[in-house]
């Protein structure tokens, strides 16, 4: 059982705005890797993820709280773990830190997102559907210390 | 003074992801859509709002719940209405709607966002500062009945 | 029988980069906004422009000469010309125009963008196809006066 | 002296369409990646590449040929060579590779870009500048039998 995963990435210039920060609507994209990252480590497949169905995973909820800005070829871990599983959807929560060397790192941002299993029929509707035992058994939510860290914004 | 303002766009191609509706960090950029209308229909420079320096406003703060999809070709309105007012910093609430027709439209999504005016220094530093008179004088906070509407997600 | 378009629009934030300009990646945006709006203008389905199937409309080639910058808050014309229309694709010219004025504008992009109508079939394969009368019978090459004006770049 | 970089990246799903494939705009942002790292990999400042001088790379022209799709999660490498460099630019061409193993892979996408260096003066005017020696001596045209291979599109 899987509850955590890091993902790293380098802040690309088009992700940079005039102001000459990160634009915030990146820091999202960011959380969806580490998302994508964390189903591709514990083996669940993000679009046939219930055998026989196209699906997908909308968002019902997300926010973010922004402590210092980031910048073009900064280094980034993007820290996501299992805050909540339900029935039909599965809560995370993400921290983003920056790399200032080996050893030393800033906790920059900490979101959370809620997303439901949705099933993609023809006709374009959307319907939310049980997680399927093979996302049940490979996931759990992080222990309260794995939460709330120190280093927390 | 001003307190709302609702900025209208018609979904775009490129705002799609594969699962046929719009991917939910773009919701993010439909709301500084608004922000920037807002600030040119009450007058306000958002880059040189405080005459002298060139100024920038970081988001501290952002959050969205997503009531339902929006898919290319959609029209919606993005509705804003100032919080609150700070020092240093502004609350916005966001409202999106589809339109269904001419007279009709569904609220798809609700979202809040605090951004802090800050200087922009050479050396690439942030400090945040107070809000000129000159933002002071032209915004106010929303009456309670402008924030909570019978429609809300 | 149409062969050219012109859509307007205004710079957003998000479309900048640390450079202060717009980042050139969104040109192919704004083109893409343009033959949308001329879809819609010459009342052809851009999803369902083949009846009982659902295509797409995959780039093969496309280009851009930038001759001068986009800001933030810039206004700007996008033209659309039909430069040649084959048996299953559509070629266009865009010509991008920055407004300083209401009857001044400067020509600052210039490109073209070949498209195939494709059909997307389940297995996820894609096959171009017969552009449909319903296409053909609407749009025309446009005449070489509108594709060679003298504000070109 | 350097004149060719391989950078690789994995599809996000932020990437794709409502067709289910990556959206051609993106491509010219994996191009930029490929440029960062290869400034990189040979020590060159992209941002402060002229010393005392904070400068830009503004795109004069760029273009992309698209042989086949990209959809979520394909690995692909994203090859430069420098095609010419010149007083004041460098021309580069790309092409996108889709891993389909370890060994085996195809060219989706072949490009090129031409970039200019630039002085971003305080009042925001663009002035194009010579290279200077810490480029010059760091970079060279890549040998014809690297720019034309037999996989090309």
């Amino acid at each position: 059982m899987a509850y955590e995963h890091t993902s790293t990435r380098q802040i690309e210039f088009s992700e940079t705005d005039m102001a000459g920060l990160v634009h915030f609507s990146n820091y999202f994209r960011y959380m969806e890797i580490a998302e994508r990252d964390f189903f591709e480590a514990v083996g669940i497949d993000l679009i046939h993820s219930k055998p026989g169905d196209v699906v997908g995973w909308p968002r019902v909820r997300v926010d973010c709280k922004f402590a210092e800005p980031l910048r073009f070829g900064d280094h980034i871990d993007i820290h996501l773990a299992v805050k909540n599983v339900k029935d039909r959807s599965i809560e995370y929560q993400f921290r983003i830190f920056r790399r200032n060397g080996l050893e030393d790192r800033s906790q920059v941002a900490k979101g959370s997102m809620t997303t439901v299993l949705t099933r993609l029929s023809e006709n374009g509707g959307l319907q939310s559907i049980d997680l399927p035992p093979q996302v049940l058994e490979k996931i759990e939510p992080a222990p309260a210390k794995v939460l709330a860290r120190p280093e927390d914004v």
